[in-house]
């Protein structure tokens, strides 16, 4: 299981506002902050946060360059640890370059959504198919009100909605980040102690 | 499993700062959201911030009137929701006294925490205890550098830490939430399917 190359990206555009039409979204400091930490915590090959806009792009690189390089760093090492896993990249294109230059190979791309499709995967079979299949893999997230019709419907797999108790699915892209990654490479423990 | 009657409660003081002090943190806008939609997420019967500062309460009351009774509630009704199940108290003692007249019985206490005590408890045990014993169970969740230890020794059960794929246990505490949850109250489909 731990060597399971998996990369994660936060998709600011093309996703969609709480009207249905495409957008871009703005960066958010604390999507940086925690998801490079959720990210360090289940060992992922590389956070990609995917922003077209250079304005966006620039205040990413500012945010990292204190924590990276500069008094953050030396203030709190474990949050630069965390923050050297995260590349700003323009386009979804760029970001399966990047892994295909690093890895040599093409990512399998799994979508996440607060919806269900006729073809969305469940955790366990896509928890099995990540430790025994060759990767890489990139979890794709979207922002605002979710990734675009054209992209999910692309992707290798759809991963299904994170249901808890009851009806309600409206996650914080964070907390669905957290939760999506304990499920698929965090211990089994669930299953090896309870059956 | 969805009967269990479990609380969240969010301590800001008695904490840690880094250098060990015994200090109250500042309450942080996205803990009161992002857990609130974790908390509806799994059923939890009520999320309690417990901050001892009038003025902290405050800004937590100026908050939540905007989306439980404000131009939020309108604008986002499923925000609204969360955000109704959380309630500020000033100590742990009237947590558990709300907990108390709530529910007719005194809640068992766990407390989570980065490090491994001699009695730590796991994931799958406590899962089993909430999901058989009666409750009410109030999980406690410090802000800084973590409850301070006469809290923690003081509590029913210490959970054991998150840990992913690795060595790095620095999650945000609104990530810690999410995955604790989860893998308390979420469903059990890896225990159910992969074995």
């Amino acid at each position: 299981m731990s060597a399971a190359c998996v990369y994660i990206g936060l998709v600011h555009y093309p996703v969609y506002n709480k009207k249905g039409e495409l957008i871009a979204t703005s960066v958010t400091n604390l999507d940086l902050h925690d998801i490079s930490r959720i990210g360090a915590t289940y060992a992922v090959a590389g956070y990609l946060v995917i922003h077209p806009h250079l304005a966006q792009q620039r205040l990413v690189a500012e945010i990292l360059h204190y924590w990276v390089e500069g008094y953050g760093a030396e203030y709190n090492p474990d949050r630069k640890q965390a923050l050297q896993g995260l590349t700003t990249v323009s386009s979804l294109a760029e970001a399966i370059g990047l892994i295909e230059r690093n890895e040599g190979r093409r990512p399998k791309i799994v979508t996440t959504d607060a919806r269900l499709f006729p073809n969305s995967i469940g955790y366990c079979p896509l928890r099995r198919k990540i430790s025994t299949e060759e990767g890489p893999w990139l979890l794709l997230f979207g922002t605002g009100f979710g990734l675009d019709r054209q992209t999910t419907e692309s992707a290798d797999y759809i991963l299904e909605p994170v249901w808890g108790r009851g009806e309600y699915n409206h996650l914080s892209v964070r907390s669905a980040v957290a939760i999506i990654l304990d499920r698929l490479l965090g211990p089994s423990f669930l299953g090896d102690k309870e059956n």
